[in-house]
Formats: C-alpha cells, sequence, structure tokens
C-alpha cells in the first residue's frame, strides 16, 4: 500500500505520471491519495496532513510526500523507516513529524539509480525518484539498499521543540477549523498531570491555562490546554476561536513553563 | 466494492483517514470516490449524488455516504440492506433515495462497539463509525450482526411524496445543467399514459402539460413533462431552461393532478 | 490498467458511473485518473494532458479519454490500437497525439452494442459506450471485434504538421507555468543539428533561434529551441516566459524554416 500526498493539484497529470511510474513496476500496489493540494511549496502543511492520516493506514505502508521547494538542488532525497512503515520524498522536513510519531529506526539517502527511472529530470523528482522508490519498496527492496545511511534528518523550525530553564518552546503547526491552536509539542513532551494550570507564554499575551482532558471541560470561552486527536498539544476556547482571540497563526512561538 | 460520497473536500486529510480505516479492516476492499465535494451540510445534493451513480455499480457493492451535520447528536448511524447492496451512513435521509430505488429489505443501527475504531471520537463519525462498518459488510459480516433493526427511519422532506385528492405532491430534487427541473417523484408514482395532458401546480403558475418519452418530442420551448434517465419525473422545456421559466428552485413544492 | 481523462471535474457523481460501469464489467481493472479537470470542450488540452501522462504507464494499458463536444452527433466513437496499448473515445482528436506518439497499428468503431450499456443515453456516450468498451478492452476482446475499421481518423489542426518550401508549420500545444511556448511539431519532425541557428516565423516576429539541449544552454533571456520532456518542439527564454514576449497562445501558427 501507498499513499501520496503533494502540491500538484488535480488539474495537471503530474498526479497520474506519479502513479503510472509506480504501477510501471510494481501493477499489484495500491494507491490512496491524502492530498494533492497542499499549497505551493507549504512543506509544513504537508508534514501536518501526513501525520493526521499516516496512523489509520495498516502497518508496512509506503507514505509518498512531495513538496518539494528545492527539486534540482543538492537537498537530498531520503526514505525513513519506522517501527510501522516507511516515508519516501525530500529531506526537508516533510516527512519528519509523521515519521518521528511513528518511532524513526533508520534514514537512508534515494542514491542508487537502479531504483530511478533510467532518465532523471531536473524538476520532476517526484515521478523519477520518489515515486520508483515507492515502489521498490512496497515490492520488498530494502531500504539499505537505495545508499548511504543519513543521520542528520534535516529538522526545520516546525518541528522543533526547545526544553531549556524548565520550559518548553514550540511553534504553532495548524489552526483548524474551529480556530483551536494545534502545536508542534507532542503528547510525550507534554505529559503533564491532570488539571495542572500552566503558564503559557505567547506574543500576544502570557497567560495561566488549566491542562484538560476535553474540550467540554472547559467554561464559556475559558482557554484549555489539551492533547487533541492528532496526539498534539492543543490550546482551545469552549465554543470560540483561540487563533482568533489570541492573534496567532502556524508557525508561531509558543512557550510553555513546566515547572 | 465501496463507494465513498462526503462534504470533505480534497484538500484535507479526512477522506484518507476514512480510506485508511477502511483498508486496515479489509486490505483487498475496491474504493471509488463517487463526490467529496458536496456543498457542505446539503443532505439533499448527497441523496441525489448518490441515486444517481448507484445504479452503475455491480450487486453487493457498499455505499458510504458522510453528509452529517448531526454527529455528535442521537441521530442513529444505520446500514441499509437492500435488494442489490449495502448503504452506510448517518439516519438523516442521505441514503434513502438510493436505497428506495434498490428495494429496502432491512435497516439496523450501528451500535456493536466490536464494528469501530477502538477510539471513537465525537466529531468523525465517517472514520471512527461508518469507514469501519462499510469494511466490514464488504468482509462479509452480517448487517444483523452490528445492532437492533430500525422500522422508523427518519425520512426528509426531500424524499416525501404525497397521494391525495388525485394529486400528486412533491419536490423538486436538483436543477441539472441544462435548467430542466428534477422531481423526487419516481417512475412508478408517475406511472402516465404517453400523450398525456397533466395539470401542474406550481407557486409561480397553473400549467397543462404532456407527458412524452423525450425531450426532442416537444416543440420550440414548449414544457414536456418526462421521466429522466435518474427515473425521476422531470420538467423540460426543449432548447431553453425550465428552472428559470419557471423561477422554481430545489426543495420546491410541485403538484401534479393526475385525475 | 485503466486511465480516464475528462472535462466532467469532480464535483458531479459522472466520473463514478464511469467507474462502476467498468467494474461492473470488469471487476479487476485497476483503475488510474489523469484529470477530470480539463477545460469544458478544449480537446486540445486533453490531448495534451494524455500525451504527457501516458508514456508513465505500462505497456497493454487502456486509456480512456471523454472530451466530447459533439455527443449526440454522428461524430465516431473509435478504439485506437497503437504498438504499446489501447486509447478509447470519440474520434474528435483527444486521443491522436498521444496515439500517434506509440505508433498508430489499427483504428476501429464502435459500433457493436454488444459492447454497450444495454440503454444508451444520448448525451453521456462516457458512461454508455466509452466506459463499458474501455473495460472489454482491459478484458482481453480484440479492438476488430468492436467494429469496421477506420482509415481517416479525425485530425484537428492542433495535431497538424505541415511540411512545403523547405518548413514546417505547427501550431502552439500548450504554454507551461514556466511560459515555455510547446508546439505540436515533434522530436522526429525537427531532427535538427545541436547547435544551429534557425529561422522562425511568428506572428509577432520573425527571428533567428539556435537549437540547444536543455534551458541553461541559451544566456539570460536569450531565446531558444529545444525538445522539451514531452518530445515536443519549444520555444524557451532563459529564465522569463517565452510566451509573453512573443505574445503566443495554445492554437497559433508557428513556422520553423527547415533548410
Amino acid at each position: 500500500m501507498i499513499t501520496l500526498t503533494s502540491d500538484f493539484g488535480l488539474k495537471d497529470p503530474y498526479v497520474a505520471e506519479m502513479k503510472g511510474a509506480i504501477l510501471t513496476i510494481n501493477p499489484h500496489a495500491i494507491l490512496v491519495d491524502i492530498t494533492h493540494q497542499i499549497e505551493k511549496f507549504n512543506v509544513r502543511a504537508a508534514a501536518f496532513a501526513l501525520i493526521s492520516a499516516a496512523p489509520y493506514f495498516p502497518d508496512g505502508t509506503v507514505h509518498l510526500a512531495v513538496v518539494d521547494p528545492g527539486v534540482g538542488t543538492d537537498r537530498r532525497a531520503i526514505v525513513i523507516q519506522t517501527k510501522k512503515g516507511f516515508f519516501v520524498g525530500p529531506d526537508n522536513g516533510v516527512l519528519i513529524l509523521a515519521a518521528q510519531s511513528q518511532g524513526v529506526e533508520h534514514v537512508y539517502q534515494l542514491a542508487s539509480s537502479k531504483f530511478m527511472m533510467p532518465k532523471v529530470s531536473g524538476t520532476f523528482h517526484g515521478r523519477d525518484i520518489f515515486a520508483p522508490a515507492a515502489a521498490f519498496l512496497a515490492k520488498g527492496v530494502q531500504p539499505a539498499e537505495f545508499g548511504p545511511e543519513v543521520k542528520d534528518l534535516v529538522t526545520p523550525e516546525f518541528a522543533k521543540v526547545k526544553f531549556s530553564g524548565g520550559s518548553l518552546t514550540g511553534r504553532v503547526l495548524d489552526v483548524d477549523g474551529f480556530g483551536n491552536i494545534i502545536t508542534n509539542i507532542t503528547e510525550k513532551d507534554a505529559a503533564f498531570e491532570e488539571g495542572k494550570t500552566l503558564n503559557v507564554e505567547l506574543a500576544s499575551a502570557q497567560l495561566k491555562i488549566p491542562f484538560r482532558k476535553a474540550y467540554a471541560e472547559a467554561k464559556h470561552e475559558e482557554p484549555i490546554l489539551l492533547i487533541g486527536s492528532h496526539g498534539f498539544l492543543e490550546i482551545a476556547l469552549n465554543q470560540a476561536s483561540a487563533a482568533e482571540k489570541f492573534r496567532l497563526k502556524t508557525g508561531d512561538k509558543i512557550k510553555v513553563v513546566v515547572a
């Protein structure tokens, strides 16, 4: 099984070219689109779509994600082997959230031309490098066969959480349709005691917010901290938009004082 | 085989999450999208898309439709067993037109947690209840295993046709690209004699319209009644828009005097 | 394996109706969408999407393309057998570029009602004639069984290249996202010597342009001629839009003096 995520849209034949490349190598692959309507070059949005959908796919699934503003430069092409499956794409952070949530085991560079299209274009590695790699992985080729091991995975700002001086500093990953602020701080980082009140520092305000289990536990329009269905720490307002009230948008810094 | 209809759009990963949930339970399922671009919460439009496409799928197909404004309330989740296949979704009318056209045999509530995701969210029953049910049905689980039988299926206004005092009162289900007015009155209800002229009462006009076999049998811009390719009674104008001329839109009442 | 290209969009259930028709006849068919967002009735754009994607699919693939402004008239429905696979659609030029690039062997009319839906509508041959034909071809039915051989394939202006008086006259097939002008003159027609300077006549200008291997071989904003990744002759400007500079759009004439 192979999932596909990209910023190619559905109007042009690019997604079909990737699928054709996969099915030529591996006619038995089952292909499932996550989305191809990621905003052009928005690596963070693609990383978030991938970590949202990946948990619902079976073990062994190969996740292919191509949002690749650096195509044609020397950014690496990689495969990440996790405890649950495989992630294929550029080494620009698009794979990192979903891969880390599954537990990264090894990362290899896609370097062997044996697993690429015979002619690799300078502009469409999705079709010429990544799609063939996904097809061969789904066919049973071992990740280590693709190239040398990579030890210094690129980690963009949106995937970094810093622990220092008793506080956690992360970023806003996404604002959902209800205005809930989804941070990049994971359940593991944010193992707080139920009911504990935490100091939260935003650019716009310093707040004291209780850590709860569910939205409904907050009083009307009172802010709460909780672990959302994606496994990330959220700031929410019961029946109102937290993002609007605190004037936060994706990429903004957020600091939680833990101790 | 499982078809999917929803108002989730193709930008967010929700449809992929449903597909992942299905394929985790039933990796051999063949998935076909009907559409995910139903107007948000428009149950009538989804019901119409489903009855348009369902006749072209093989016997035994499971049709999953999730346009679910009542998610989180006590509206029921159901499976309808028909003479041709299965329909899975909320009990809000989204399944009813297509299911009735195939002949309803039994309706059961989706109540057994054995056939749901281990953790059911309050907001996304598409992924947590309906997708697993469709996957298990396609795997051979019997509808009666999901929960108690339902005898009082919810029937929205758009699915009701009243017979009284020698007349049929229905609703406008859809206006197609040519301006033809598609009613919810079925071929069976409207078993008129070819060539017969009928009195039709609309909010805007009282008309005498002949019942014909084909659009081309009408004179230029003369209204006709006919059974469209969907099996519903239509009011059409040869080479002009009936909806525009008679100022009718979806949901409007239409009365046909039969006797 | 069957690919699908159309101008039906993804909102209405038409694409699903075609897929249901295919899977009813041939439940093992693997379906891949090329695109359904071709501009309404734009045969040229569909022909270009098809020739872009078709090379990436395995031998034996059936390509179904339905952009069909002439549905209901006496335009023919055809199957083209090439050296690599099959093309099914209306005889209006939508198949011709991709089929010719694979080498046309035979063309047959879809005339036998044995391979159509029992009831053929006047408006939706995609579902009633073309989809069933694709399903039967993928199942192994021989092209000659569908109907009489066709010798006079319709060739629209956008597929015509004229050789006369030592010059090649073609048309602009597409302008890509970089403003590169993609003509309908193929690699075979344009077998020029690397580095040769050619006289090019456009409506807006008479130019002398060198024939090169790659975009990067041109000086900044100097025009070059090259064979693009689609196998067609292109006029490009290094790091600028040739289409804008020379005020060219799809369909415009272009003449290259060869001798």
